[in-house]
């Protein structure tokens, strides 16, 4: 980890902490603690490995910092965007019946689901009013520019969300479906980190184009990516049970490119209910057909894209290189 | 109705229309289809009946056209307060069980709670955009004001919302308690919306505040008044079965006043459960322990409350009269 990214992950728990404490009141306190636990300041399990990466606000400030400007004054967007990854996980372990986040019981299995959602509810709340803190260091149009921003990405991540709870009545899901359901998902909200970062960096408008772009692509080769560590990804490094995906019939890009083949593994995935006793078969029926090599391949066009962009951005400084460190690690991590 | 509301009304639905059209795009038009049913513009009981009062928007929009300023203008805003409305019952629905809302079936009884999460958090989203869409027409400095004070209205929401679902457990709920629930499920909203209209209206600072107050006891005083027509409204009237709140076992204001005393109507509460057969045992008394007059007494002083402040706020014109017509027919209500 270099210098100026340790420099910021306390301050970002700080912004954080700052944040969540419009919750500090005697009646809501109980309540306040729901949203502590789910960040990972309390509560069993509490700690580093329970917090998350906290990669878009390191995204987002360093991205400010490389375009020359002092990366604290960014602090509130970069507590809004981790408020929104954080609002999302919550509903969304809901909607998926996730029992566990980060080795933790879920929100919604503590506490059940009507709390849950409201938790949810109030982490966007929370993202909403940090937005509305920049305007102390900030000129007001630009703020505003980045909660349109921010905003826009929220509704695609609803309209992703509906799109992959759509998906698992479908039989008819195609590729395309993937990319649109990933752009909403995953990416829209690691490109409006850079985005925003650049936006309050104030950079030129080829650097912001720059800078979302290799924020969406970053999203679309990180989601790839995980597709493949979901189905061929080795066991003792990722953490999770291999193949685990395919177990839960997600419609993940290897899937979908396999079913396209209309070969052996569709045949499979559509008459053999797949269980941790023939999911290796399954995995390798599907690599077979070319899939783990497709996959693989689009992983590495979306990372080129990403490159591309950053390269296009031209980052400078400490900040520079350690957002390209950054860049190169979530590219080419193996868990 | 008075011709300004008449010609308000429509203008309002178009305005939602148009917000909620950022869903048009073919993948997600079923999505957008869960939305406007919510609204009451689809789907079986579609019309008047379904759309809901539209209160809100109403008392924004007069309110900005009562200090001097085109009203057309505020519309984004009146859709934002009727987009957070309905987002926060659309989850308060899911999280209630309740099955019907105006007559209708309930999102989540329709689509599944995953899918009903998803639409509360599109309308909220909706909602965030619909703000930004003001700094086509205001001063951003005055948009970023409005911005805020409707986000800290939603975190009072979420606030209200937990403490409502912990008075279900709990037996040691005061009158106190009551106070700070509605004052958050209730009167923030109406508040703001009163406060956005005169903030977007260039109003004075006391006109402000005069109008903030006054959104803020109409809230109050409509909350009381709900509670007793729940207790011992006229079913013929109200169209809901009375004292169905009993049967619910709400902590409300006569409820909590009835058990404060200690007597026949805490014994009957704690020990017996009211059913239908005996409901109108227990409403008797609890009316006869003075709680229907106690509760009848808060509900004029809120009353006078909100009149008074109305009265400083000096509504003027063919809109200050709508208004004071509108707060009259709000705080003297019978159904």
């Amino acid at each position: 980890m270099t210098d100026i990214i340790s420099s910021m992950r306390p301050e970002i728990e700080n912004e954080l902490m700052h944040q969540v404490s419009r919750l500090d009141e005697e009646h809501s306190l109980p309540f306040k603690e729901m949203l502590t636990y789910h960040l990972g300041w309390t509560g069993e399990g509490a700690g580093e490995e329970a917090t998350g990466k906290r990669i878009r606000p390191l995204l987002l400030l360093l991205t400010t910092a490389t375009c020359g400007t002092d990366w604290k004054k960014a602090l509130p967007a970069a507590a809004a965007v981790e408020l929104v990854h954080n609002f999302s996980l919550v509903h969304d372990d809901i909607q998926d019946n996730s029992p566990k986040r980060r080795g933790r019981p879920t929100v919604w299995v503590k506490w059940g689901s009507p709390l849950a959602i409201n938790v949810g509810d109030a982490l966007f709340v929370l993202s909403n009013l940090a937005m509305t803190d920049l305007a102390s260091d900030f000129p007001t149009d630009r703020v505003l520019e980045s909660v349109r921003i921010l905003q826009q990405t929220c509704l695609d991540l609803t309209r992703g969300q509906y799109l992959d709870m759509s998906f698992e009545d479908r039989t008819d899901v195609k590729v395309e479906d993937y990319w649109m359901m990933v752009a909403g998902k995953t990416a829209s909200l690691l490109s409006a980190s850079c985005h925003i970062g650049a936006i309050l960096g104030n950079a030129d408008e080829s650097t912001v184009e720059a800078y979302r772009s290799f924020g969406h692509f970053l999203g679309l080769a990180f989601q790839v990516q995980d597709d493949i560590l979901g189905i061929w990804g080795d066991e003792n490094v990722t953490g999770k049970s291999a193949a685990s995906d395919l177990i839960e019939r997600k419609k993940t890009l290897p899937v979908l490119a396999g079913l396209g083949k209309q070969g052996p593994f569709a045949e499979f995935w559509n008459n053999v209910p797949i269980t941790p006793d023939n999911v290796e078969e399954a995995a390798k029926l599907l690599a077979s057909e070319s899939a783990y090599t497709y996959t693989h391949d689009i992983a590495k066009q979306m990372t080129d894209l990403a490159i591309n962009s950053i390269r296009e951005a031209d980052p400078q400084g400490e900040a520079g290189d350690a957002l390209m460190d950054l860049a190169d690690r979530l590219l080419h991590r193996t868990t």
